[in-house]
């Protein structure tokens, strides 16, 4: 079951998840296998319905579950799972089968989706895979159509992020390097 | 030339200047004529040589630019451009030839390159085009592999971001929509 506080985000505002260019994790999910990896490679790439691309390497474990089942999610990780997050992309599942239980993430169950959500992101999309071979070949560049999206209502409402009437552990993650993060910061409007 | 404080950033660390999810101003020339729009979608690709992908919409003057020319630059506004930053992005140079003028933007000199920099960026890499005529087609999807790069060490030194120790207007700005932007905030690092 989701988060309390996340509610659906309508088709023609999810682009706007992506917008701030926060660190993502990619899942992916094939006969029951889950795996998540961090991105900070993910973008929106249209409006509506929204598409995004997604960097994913052909080493990572996650690669061969998103071209077996033809679907990815991405999640925004809250800085309050920053060391879960730095450790999903420091292990992989090649080496460590239990990779996922050793993250210490929790994995919720999402409506119409075999692809569980990691419990601390602040948002959730689900994607299908729009097949371009030659960019998943040549540049590791996937294209996903969203199939739905929830958000963290605490953080994100109307199409607007509100990061500042929140807990600095609801704020979006933007990684630098080695485990150098900024959060997202203060809010300008221009009139 | 370039303002004071900027340095070139080292060919394998131009991708940390992308990593954080910044808005960009995407800028191009073509025999002396220049344009210069404010994209979120702009985002790294590949490592070394640095990669980056960049949607520049049909409609955009810029994009004619990009086409004739094959090179394009990114900058990473700071908060101290916002006005000048979204002004760009509300306003074509198809409907008024004198936008970069009205824009209220310096333009400054860059080396070896015939793209003008905007000043109040706290980074700036001039990228030659990919050429994947299905993708530009297709998505509007650009991809840019970096000539050179450069960023304000007042805020950028050694591959790593340190907005923490300058002053807010160096912080980059993150778009959401309708005149609505994040700055980048306070750093977190997992050991």
């Amino acid at each position: 079951m989701l988060p309390e506080h996340f509610v659906p985000v309508a088709a023609d505002k999810i682009y706007r998840l992506f917008n701030i260019g926060a660190t993502g994790l990619i899942a992916a999910e094939f006969e029951g296998d889950v795996d998540v990896m961090p991105a900070s490679w993910v973008c929106a790439l249209d409006l509506i319905p929204c598409k995004v691309t997604a960097v994913i390497d052909k080493t990572h474990y996650t690669r061969a579950l998103v071209e077996k089942s033809g679907y990815f999610a991405i999640g925004l990780p809250g800085a309050g799972i920053v060391k879960e997050t730095l450790y999903l992309g420091s292990v992989s599942k090649n080496d460590e089968p239990d990779k996922m239980a050793k993250s210490g993430v929790a994995l919720l169950e999402v409506p119409n989706s075999t692809i569980p959500m990691v419990e601390g992101c602040v948002a959730w999309a689900v994607f299908k895979v729009v097949s371009e071979p030659h960019n998943e070949k040549s540049y590791d560049l996937f294209i996903g159509e969203a199939v739905a999206a929830w958000a963290d209502s605490r953080v994100f409402e109307d199409g607007h992020w509100h990061f500042e009437t929140a807990s600095d552990a609801l704020r979006t993650l933007h990684y630098v390097a080695g485990g150098h993060f900024y959060k997202i910061g203060e809010p300008i409007v221009v009139e």
